[in-house]
């Protein structure tokens, strides 16, 4: 079988070094518009082959979009124009409202798949890639009545088979909803975490002396790319929108009960956000 | 030598553990207020005998207060009273200034040591308590030029010379200035994040299908103990206020930006976030 991977950084690096170590014949034809992310992904044996965009999807039998979501709503359409009889398109954007919505009337929209994994780190290209990040996590795939049932299979198949991942199903407007408090809004509190902290202690010295691994802990995201996710938070901005003002509520009412000196209303609010320890336990243990 | 730990939970256990062995001849007199929590301490070895706090106290060569910061103020006055001749009190409290003029006129001022040991978990009681926790860490003393140089050298021969700690000296006021930024204010944006995600996503499905490491990391402190953090934030409360205030200006910054659509400033202020990175390597290398 011949992969296509568009965009040979964390993700689709990752997913290329799972298939792999599962299957070595399979063929990975690797695409990226930086040079030098082709050089290290075929030096660190992510792609068998560098080719420009539509030669390799034209040689593949599943191509693969690994690129920031702002890319993905630009090459979609196109790509799907290109795919070859009997291939099938998948993607793997962290949004999938508009990237759905781009190719709904496509006369080929039934070999597309879209695809979420629930995976990541903080670090991105092709040498933060590791094999080990897809195993074990869920790949929601969005929209699935709307693809051919035989191209969902083999998607099913490459993830779950191969990869060994979680698939679970979604509607692509449900899981924008949903991603924007999961995974969203902890990118965008971690990042104005990091702002108001640098801000503040400008000389660092003592963040250094008094940083420990809770600060760590939930400023980690703040690393993230801002390539990545600017664009993520542009497609879901309606859910982001309404998650990160939630959220600020929630800090304004918090500082009220602190500012009144409410001990008891903070004690409970503090209780209630424990409740967030049965849920990490479930998820801890699916690891 | 005997050493009395008064809070048999994650910080006095791992204090415990951590002397014992490295020094298995140190005898730990253990006092808390559960039944429960002396006797487990018991049974995993981090303290020999149970004593009643002043009786305790009385047997020691040095005290160590490691219970919530509002029992600290509580007890501190009336154990520094009861403090043999010779002997020498300290307290591990997440704030510092309050806690220092509680004793600020105390006759025996002197044989008291402010200390703030910068790590710990979620995870509280003895059960929570491992010998690992503390060497590496920083230790930070406070003012202590209000404590006997011999007093102040037992406590860095302690921390230092038996767990591996890296001392260093703070003001106490600026250390509870500092301390909101880096550890406080980590602790309620966790805290809120819990509840404004739990609020929403009510029946908990799709936070376990989608809710990935990125989110149990920003998520992590959301679990951390009520009654422990309740009167440090009470304590604490100029600065914590002035921290949160200024969170909530950034956070409402950035819902402006995206709500504008304005990616360009969006990604000058996550590359902005970015440059934690430096400080968190220089974290991360130090343990």
């Amino acid at each position: 079988m011949t992969i296509c991977i568009v965009g040979l950084g964390l993700i689709g690096g990752s997913i290329s070094l799972a298939l792999k170590a599962n299957e070595p014949s399979i063929k990975v034809i690797g695409v990226d518009k930086s040079k030098i992310n082709t050089t290290i992904a075929v030096e660190l044996g992510i792609a068998d082959e560098i080719m420009e965009l539509i030669e390799a999807v034209k040689a593949a039998d599943i191509t693969i979009l690994a690129v920031p979501v702002d890319i993905i709503l630009r090459l979609l359409p196109q790509v799907l124009s290109e795919l070859p009889e009997g291939a099938i398109l998948t993607d793997m954007g962290s949004t999938k409202e508009l990237i759905c919505q781009s190719v709904e009337n496509h006369p080929k929209r039934k070999r597309f798949v879209a695809g979420h994994p629930m995976a990541g780190t903080e670090w991105s290209g092709p040498e933060a890639a590791f094999k080990e990040l897809m195993p074990g996590k869920q790949m929601i795939l969005c929209d699935v009545e709307k693809s051919d049932p035989e191209a969902v299979e083999t998607i099913e198949k490459i993830f779950r088979d191969q990869i060994d991942m979680r698939i679970s199903y979604m509607n692509s407007v449900e899981h924008d909803r949903h991603i924007a408090y999961v995974s969203h809004l902890s990118h965008i509190s971690s990042f104005a975490l990091s702002t108001t902290v640098l801000e503040k202690e400008k000389d660092e010295e003592s963040i250094f002396k008094m940083a420990s691994s809770g600060f760590s802990s939930t400023v980690r995201l703040a690393k993230s790319s801002p390539q990545m996710w600017a664009p993520i938070f542009t497609q879901n901005l309606n859910n982001v929108s309404e998650a990160l003002g939630a959220y600020i509520e929630q800090l304004i009412a918090f500082k009220k009960i602190l500012d009144d000196r409410n001990e008891a209303a903070s004690t409970q609010l503090m209780e209630k956000a424990n409740e967030i320890r049965r849920v990490l336990h479930e998820i801890d243990n699916k690891k």
